[in-house]
């Protein structure tokens, strides 16, 4: 931490501050110029730097290493590769997700399941519990739901991701899931993250709407500290003033968490853009940007689909937008992962 | 809704979207003008505009009524009341709530919970599950921590708001908690909302960093359709670009849920503006722009505080500010909710 | 400055960057931590932390002293008075300025400055330039329109403020006008800003949309480092996310602005609610956080105003506002300030 | 326009609103519902919906035909092509702009112009008249730098685009410049867009810092209101809560563009992202997301450039990103615009 002290800060005051971080086990070294005197704090403790700007005579304090750990690419330089089934996440492959915003049926599942993994995806979405900003809104099939995936999954050999919304859920999960999602609204739902870092399952973190780089790499450290490393982060939109679209889809985000952490990073453009012919520009440049993976929402009848049908895919635009975003992977030296010959 | 057709719709493109309102139950009204066809559709169910907006021919979908119901003024034009012990919110007393960000012991406890009531507060805050942005901050002291505060708060006749955070800890607030306080991370945590619904206890439920006041209401929403109506709206800061403090407090929301919903308008100040010498300010705004209740951080000793220290009040400085409140609460042609004796 | 180098970064990266802050002027302070190695930076020079940022092995780069200077608290701490006519901003008395969003005639332009003399108003507003959004709506009277507002303001011993849009109407300004106002959208064009400091006359200085409250500062520096420092800063609502209101009115940029620069604050509402019964509770709202003055649009007829009528009070609506305000400014241990007696 | 009546508006409200609105030349469409009456306002005029908003017994009032027209797709639907010199923009190629953030010398502008002409950009950018957040900052060299610029652009066959940031700097363009640059802070100065109108100069017309689309097709009206119909808009970032990056890169603009405006859509990334690193991979994303072409600082010698060092490629490195952005270009279909041969 680096405090500055205020212009006319007295002797009292900055000794008051360097006791207080001596206290706290800084070392603590000081710099004193024309104008302010700044104190330099080196420790490994992380502690809040607002609990010192408030202390009287200091001017501002500047946190100097990230408030994560287990997240952090200093620690971790080469990059982690998350292995699930025999899917690698972090590596030279760009894995693609798709399926319904929500299950059905056994006949939707079955066709969309037939579509997605005959195109190329590794990995099937598609939600029994629905986060749904009304409550009169449908909110998801549940255990059924689960079951259904599943079985459409397996039998085009592919992995099941699917969002779970309380820690009641988790043992389902066990039985029906690769790899949990966890929602946006629930980025900051620290007891879900903790109980998901003891299952072991690996998860999809999506980005909360108003959060920052580093509070998604924060609420990982969550899930992460109870000795769950498998984890993919997920940028999906952010809240901004632009109404045009729903979100706006950081894709600087996809860079900036390669350069700090080592966490696989997943883009997610439907629910951003959230209009269907918008979705295949922003998957390529979600390729183009560096992305591990996308996750994509297709639907077998989007016109009539329970929910989120505007933003979703024809299973034949998908299989189109395969074949661009092959190409623009080996554009910049990478491959979409393929299925594997049976 | 309203739906506006592109300036080169097709007829077969109309009569489709109009078929598709028709059988979601709405009727239709056609306008046919020089640029644009509209369609008026006026009907009692609540759509998705978006599934419209992404129809061919179709250029934009606006929705002409709320999304939510029971939390809007429209069908209650009068304002609620919401009466807890012998505290009223939404009529011509400002309640304040005032107490430690933490629980941190029974002698903390109790030298403010004096302080407090002496000033004139009549409910008392303080957390015993806290949500922290980083795994490695201190996280509340449970049960224990709610045994605490309510002995506290009884000897010197306060009411208690803490926050629940999943709910499994419902039965805890049955046994000690007047008032749940839903935090600004779990706004659109829905399971816990409809649990919460279910309980009949009253809540106040936080504004999410990035929720706009229709979120709000909405989330609102789930908890009111379990029929538990004794709701407080709190509003708290919002996300913006702006870094001199951690949030933007928006006061405008306050008249503006006055004029939407029904519900009371509660102002929490502390945690928007991050720093203790802006605390008063932004509370004598929120008593002037009309709000309903206030919840402010006090602490018996700030500097040692084990979170957010850094903007909580002194109790010396809580009693000031309670006179400044006084005087501009009779200013607006209201007053600040005082005990009553016994 | 504080520079944090990278956990591995190369003793010759250090000693590249140390040269480099040397070459600049700095003198410099190495802590060397564990994990990290930081150097302390001071000087007087400004320079940009990014040139730094982006060295080979440095992590971060911090700014320790505000950019601006002549704006900031630190070196005139009493807080500075800037006295127009018989007007002074900046002391114990609140100035109301008021008056329609655009010049429209000689019959309104006396109906409205007869009511806001009468109701207590010191400044009369008043906009002969329109910056508009579309350039098809009204563009504003120019100097026919000044002429207008100018003879009106003096038969009511008003003083006057308008908008410059260019610095060609700068010699327009020096006939007719006592305060420039520089509207949001020219916050930073810079020539204007020079002109208008090299003028000499006041100027209000309004804070661009997405302004962050440093860069308003920065801004007001272009204004005084021509030797003008009758500068008034204005918080007139930023661009959020929330779409209820047109901007979001940040008030928590009154007590920051007062703690960290010694120039006046103005606060305007009535831009930002958008909506004229939304004005009344925002502008008690800005007399209690400690606004040194207020524009508040008035118009005689608001429902055929030429622009921004929605927004306008009625005169009787404002001459109601200015009891309220003045009930507010007294608890709170102000004045509004009072026409002087001739 | 759309309005819709509150719940218990009276029939003389509704009358009073069928009124104003007849009265501004619309043809007025009811549709009674059993919560709501709808008025659909169908006609050619643009007017204020806030205006209709705050009538008494109004909910609210929708715009249904956007308030632009010479920027709408809707009136120009194959798409414009914008012919600068041998340069096209608008079509199936992508044309790659690149220079430095200033001119500094002539050796500078020559090794800068050699390098990126070799690598193959057509359009070499530079600043004479510098727009800097603080008056502390280098402000440009004026017309000696504009004559240096042009002199190195002819030698290497280059078009030159600079920035002018005020109306008495319009006649140097005539003389030195192929495009108009019209900086993120001037997008809203409405008289500078006017006289670039009368121009005739081509221009480049940046987003706004918080500027919606909408915002932006609105300024670049004012420029083709003046009959200059040569207009490309661009895309630099905008200001959101992130701050690992200095703005917000909106890439989702460019299919919004493409959708709702006939203009061509240029994407600066190096402004938003700031730092050198993460310039690559946005400029792949940008190309693999459409757009028609591409701004980019790049400088022979970053590391001591007078300004925006940080965020400039080096000219080797600039080479290789051309050779990445010509494969992705051509995995969607399009090609670089590449320099014709003498």
């Amino acid at each position: 931490m680096v405090i500055v002290m205020e212009h006319n800060a007295t002797s009292e005051q900055v000794e008051h501050v360097v006791d207080k971080l001596v206290e706290k086990g800084f070392d603590v070294h000081r710099s004193t110029g024309v104008d302010y005197t700044v104190l330099g704090a080196v420790g490994a403790k992380i502690v809040s730097t607002r609990d010192f700007a408030a202390m009287s005579g200091v001017r501002e304090a500047h946190r100097i290493s990230e408030p994560y750990k287990l997240a952090s690419r200093a620690f971790h330089p080469e990059g982690s590769r998350v292995r699930i089934g025999d899917v690698e996440f972090g590596g030279d492959e760009v894995v693609i997700m798709a399926g319904p915003c929500t299950i059905e049926s056994e006949a939707q599942c079955e066709e969309v399941a037939a579509g997605v993994a005959e195109a190329g995806a590794r990995v099937m979405r598609g939600g029994a519990f629905k986060p749904r900003t009304s409550p009169y809104s449908f909110q998801g099939h549940g255990e059924k739901g689960l079951r259904i995936i599943r079985k459409a999954a397996d039998r085009h050999g592919l992995l099941v991701i699917s969002e779970v919304m309380e820690s009641a859920q988790i043992p389902l999960a066990h039985d029906y899931i690769d790899i949990i999602q966890i929602g946006t609204r629930n980025m900051q739902n620290y007891n879900l993250l903790r109980d998901i870092g003891k299952s072991g399952i690996p998860a999809l973190l999506k980005r909360g709407m108003s959060a920052t780089i580093t509070d998604l790499l924060l609420a990982s450290e969550y899930i992460m500290a109870e000795g769950n490393h498998n984890v993919l982060l997920c940028e999906r939109g952010i809240r901004t003033f632009e109404n045009l679209t729903r979100n706006t889809l950081d894709l600087s985000a996809v860079p900036v968490v390669k350069q700090i952490s080592h966490l696989p990073i997943i883009v997610d453009p439907s629910h951003a853009v959230a209009i269907r012919n918008r979705v295949a520009p922003l998957s390529q440049a979600a390729v183009a940007v560096g992305a591990d993976g996308l996750l994509i929402e297709v639907h077998q009848d989007p016109e009539n689909a329970l929910c989120d049908g505007a933003q979703s895919l024809y299973v034949s635009q998908f299989s189109e937008l395969m074949d661009s975003m092959r190409r623009i992977a080996q554009a910049v030296g990478k491959n979409i992962a393929e299925p594997t010959l049976a």
